[in-house]
């Protein structure tokens, strides 16, 4: 399952984790960067791909399509996509990207992840916690004004600070003159910035969603591999004042869905992707990160599933981030294994080759020609910090780090200050801070302690550090004893101290506020020295960039920025190992699927499904493949044919797609979608919803 | 769940992996080596505590006795504990220590280690593939012939080789003199050498099995809890010349089993301890290795669970060894934490400075001041050859390794080789060559493709030995092609090579023993880098030894070593959290912690068990605890009373007893045992085998 965003060095909040997807395999002599090959490609919406959508598949798209195509679709900000499907405010994303509202709107007595909700009318809707979705309005290029903001000579934390300057105030003199959330993206690893428009809706309330068992049908198992049978999908409605906001654009939905070998088009916001990176790179993450990164995963996969072992309302709670972990994990060790096949990297590396040959032969590019061996140095820094964070995995910590950062940050211009507390940032940093989400005592515990005995891990138990944050005692106590006595629960003692501010924090007696304070030095260390990495970097590939426009010309697309991009490909059946994988599967197939497993488990459909089995049509379209080139954070991007019309739901990519991260390729790997008819059969015939159904599109 | 034996750092055979149990907490001013306190000790059968038996309660074993329990203990070579229980050879051990050869004696048509099995006549009993018991015959004193083969000024290899041949001709002098297989055991790191010579049973036949459900109630969650309910036991029957043995020396059953406040006495086999180790040795475990352990344990679990995913009959293929991880797991945590607690290593470290300040102000003790210090260099070596290994976890990758190396250690005279490749150790070592004991492919493919992805990891993707390993291909197809071509699965194969030696394995052309011979070099480098490490250890702690030997005397226990040790305590309850923990269970107590958790899952009872629930005496004791002294390889051993009676068989250490590698306390650490009384009531009313019931003790 495609999951993203956020970062997953930030190792204690990862709920929000970097995840990653799709598009695998062989790729031919190409440079460090793709060139764009057949389907390849999640391309920006204001350079998209017209000459080849045209030759390949005789389509152009209109200033109107693509504008409306972009003001239909819609941002998860908590790391996903969807899209608006009525005038009314409706919004269609997957059961997994709303995983994490179902789960903090459930609790012991209703389990709505677990069993589906559906609210008849506007006041059952349930309004989501600390939701923000985001609609792309506009996009401008600002690569101008940013890179003038560094001067030749500048160290890379003076050319840092100068470029953070001077993106703070154009995206504060852009909300303040449009009202919208005004975000500058860096592109092609640092050789453009755009800057994005949204419209923000933060009144998200919960229409409909099915039981985890039929969107997660097959499970952890099925998980990433294909023929599959899941109606990932739940329905949101946005809000303004109070009422169902009017949308203008959104979309219709198909008659028929989408059809086999019918080219479609994905919008929505991949999260990461990692294709400009040189050898020494990818080989950082080959024997470094990725091993660093699985042993994490696995050792938190562990920890909550023996966690969930203490009973069933432990499971529940536990649920949601378990299902991240081993997603995750199963994700990572799909992108290790193709880093790890031997083809691949050389490919690469005869492709770099050559073209540091070309740039050191021309005088012209001369001058970029030190760029990759900077980044070689850059990974020998990076591995000197890998796994090292000033925080721990607790939801009360991140509440603490959170004020005591914020407290100290807003002594300073809004410019001069870390991104996520600039002014501009404010109202997103709130809705998080403010959450009235259920935090559970016994799972923060369990996790607190284990990231402070990670701590003791990565550090040594004699490291100064661990030795005041122990303080003579086990990380057990240590947890449990900050626990106890913090309140941090508390919304109004959060508001309180926000407000108050320095002198406020300053002054509390909060145990998770005094950590923070003890943590904070440390985590500015490790936040500046990865901020001079990232420096050093992003100046390093612009370098690289500019290398492959000189070469290439500059009509490629920027690695993912989890920004709106549109992919597109056909619906297109696959072999493997001599076997054609069919390009859809349809809902007869899911109780033949069931059976198959003995209707046990994970593969027990809900009862629901098993009593309706009569009234629905068993021939309708389930899921499908396409070859368009997405990754974790497409989650519940809309698929559309020529016409704009929904004809399906992005899912999940096959497991031969999990090195999309580094490369594309259409041979076998294949983007997983919700077909659009298996969604409104659903809706009519299996959860009596047609009002809602007759709604869609509308 | 205590298990035992063979090395870690062998960790393609962790199917015996190192595990490691018991005994807790805190300890108080002591030195190094612990002074014995209360019912510490894992005694010599030559060096019993007699005086504190006595003094403590008014107990005095006799020759005989000790002889008596000795000659009446068994040991599973695999790593575990088990006594005698008949003239008729009955043998009784744990269920998980007889589950390895459960497993090997099940099919996908008959799983006897879920179901359970019963033999009601000889010609039904079903023979092991591979197992070998021991039983020990007598203990000789040959500290000084071995010591004195070690010249002052020897380097640690000369000094390593000089003591090796020494031990090697002692050992075979005394198998050709007594035709008893004769292990030298080193004794207190190194300061002692003893001579142990055991009887082998190498035709061992399971006669009876309970199934998984009720051996392993409550299943991980419930492993190294109490109180528990677990009939964690099965018998076997050793034969002699086609018939069942006759046993001179056997256990009694008691009539009513333990008794709550009764000493008992447990005979069995621990594994390993550390209690000798230095603050810095204990700093590299909690800093270094463990994690690394973890980190791997956890990598293995997620493999198999994934795999055991795959269907009902993978499932129960992974059982076996995925039990195994997470029992060690579970342990290992449990041992972290307990090192993470800095009250431990702080008090450690003051007795150890207090040792150190005598040894240093002691004229005659001085020479031996320097062995700290060289241990904390020594662990700096340790560091930097943490997971490195030259093999792979492959069953059929660690037959090509045996014979490959025995082919070239046959080369030289007996004496000189490396220890397993003795004459003294061949026939062992052939038991387990040449055992046809089912491979599974599937399953082996999968653990052998991640070992090499381990490899990779561990040396980096352009290592020489990785790159040739691979050969430009990616883990699992190396490890699939080698799979598919190999013929090793042949026992006719095996033996061909075993009895052509070095010709026959220079010119195979099977392609594992083509891998074997790839990575022979590494693997010797490695062992031979290994064993000057544990040269320079076994005489640094020698001295260490030698110095508590000088300040408290020598009447002390050493350190387990998997040999036979007496420990002793009194059955009796314990105080947590302010809650008294009884000291007993019950079988009606079983029922009532089934329906506590649903009767699911891992509580679910046996379907006999719920059936003949009415016909047995839920007053029937079930579990017990008790103070003794014990961790993993003690599994299966005998609990006794001062008649030498049988009232109960070892199972677990509770959690609190994890740390017991370390250090023992018997404030709320507690050994677990089955009660006699349940195995009884369970044989007659639940299995229907009075007649088994009826033949033990006679």
């Amino acid at each position: 399952m495609i999951r993203n965003s956020g970062e997953f060095t930030r190792s204690w909040s990862f709920g929000s984790m970097a995840l990653v997807t799709l598009a695998s395999c062989l790729i031919g002599g190409q440079w460090s960067l793709p060139t764009a090959r057949a389907d390849e490609g999640m391309w920006l919406f204001n350079a998209l791909p017209t000459a080849h959508l045209k030759s390949e598949y005789g389509f152009t798209p209109t200033k109107e399509w693509a504008d409306h195509v972009m003001l239909s679709s819609v941002r998860f900000n908590s790391g996903g996509s969807a899209s608006f499907v009525s005038s009314t405010g409706l919004v269609l994303t997957n059961h997994h990207v709303g995983a994490g509202t179902l789960h903090k709107l459930s609790s012991a007595d209703h389990n709505y992840y677990r069993d589906g909700f559906y609210a008849k009318k506007h006041s059952d809707e349930l309004k989501a916690p600390d939701l923000e979705l985001n609609q792309l309005v506009s996009i401008e290029d600002v690569t101008q004004a940013v890179t003038s903001a560094v001067k030749p000579g500048m160290t890379p934390a003076k050319a840092s600070a100068a470029r953070r300057a001077v993106m703070a105030n154009i995206e504060k003199e852009s909300t303040e003159k449009t009202g919208l959330r005004s975000d500058i993206v860096t592109l092609f690893g640092g050789a453009r910035f755009h800057l994005y428009r949204y419209k923000k809706y933060t009144d998200v309330r919960l229409v409909w969603s099915p039981e985890s068992g039929i969107a997660f049908f097959g499970g952890d198992a099925d998980n990433f591999e294909y023929p599959r049978y899941c109606l990932d999908v739940c329905i949101f409605r946005v809000y303004e004042d109070g009422k169902p906001a009017k949308i203008d654009n959104f979309f219709k939905i198909s008659k028929n869905g989408a059809a086999e070998d019918e080219v479609v088009f994905v919008s929505g916001n991949p999260g990461r992707t990692r294709r400009i990176y040189t050898t020494s790179a990818l080989k950082f993450q080959r024997d470094h990160r990725m091993p660093y990164v699985l042993n994490f995963l696995r050792r938190r996969e562990i920890l909550f599933q023996q966690f969930g072992l203490e009973g069933g309302e432990q499971a529940r709670r536990s649920k949601d981030e378990l299902f991240g972990l081993q997603n995750s994990r199963k994700a990572y060790t799909g992108m290790l294994k193709g880093l790890q096949d031997s083809t691949f990297i050389n490919s690469k590396s005869v492709a770099e080759s050559k073209l540091r040959k070309i740039v050191q032969d021309d005088p012209k590019l001369k001058p970029l020609a030190g760029a990759w061996d900077e980044i070689t140095e850059i990974q020998s820094d990076r591995l000197a910090l890998l796994g090292q964070t000033g925080g721990f995995a607790s939801r009360y910590f991140e509440i603490a780090d959170t004020l005591v950062m914020m407290a100290e940050e807003d002594q300073k211009p809004s410019s001069e200050r870390l991104r996520e507390y600039r002014d501009s940032a404010r109202e997103s940093l709130m809705v998080g801070l403010l959450s009235p989400a259920p935090i559970y005592d016994d799972i923060d515990r369990v996790k607190f302690a284990d990231s402070i005995s990670l701590l003791i891990e990565r550090r040594g138990g004699d490291h100064p550090l661990v030795v005041e944050v122990l303080g003579g005692k086990d990380p057990d106590t240590v947890a449990t004893e900050i626990l106890a006595r913090t309140t941090l629960g508390d919304i109004k003692v959060r508001k309180r101290l926000a407000e108050g501010g320095k002198a406020a924090v300053d002054a509390s007696a909060d145990p998770m506020i005094g950590l923070a304070k003890l943590m904070e030095h440390e985590s500015r260390r490790l936040r500046t020295l990865n901020d001079e990495l990232a420096e050093r970097e992003r100046q390093a590939y612009a370098k690289i960039a500019d290398a492959l426009f000189a070469v290439q010309g500059d009509s490629n697309y920027p690695d993912a920025t989890f920004t709106l991009r549109l992919a597109f490909g056909p619906v297109k059946k696959y072999a493997l190992n001599g076997e054609t994988i069919p390009a859809m599967t349809n809902l007869g197939g899911a109780y033949a699927h069931a059976s198959k497993h003995g209707n046990k488990g994970d593969w027990e459909l809900p009862k629901r499904w098993r009593e309706r089995k009569g009234k629905i049509d068993p021939f309708t379209p389930f899921n499908f493949v396409c070859t368009a080139d997405i990754i974790g954070g497409n989650s519940g991007s809309p698929v559309l044919n020529r016409k704009a019309e929904l004809v399906g739901v992005i899912f999940d990519g096959n497991i031969q797609s999990l090195t999309a991260d580094y490369f594309y390729s259409d041979k076998v790997s294949r983007a997983v979608s919700v077909h659009s008819s298996a969604v409104l059969e659903a809706l009519r015939n299996v959860y009596d919803a047609g009002q809602l159904a007759d709604e869609l599109g509308k």
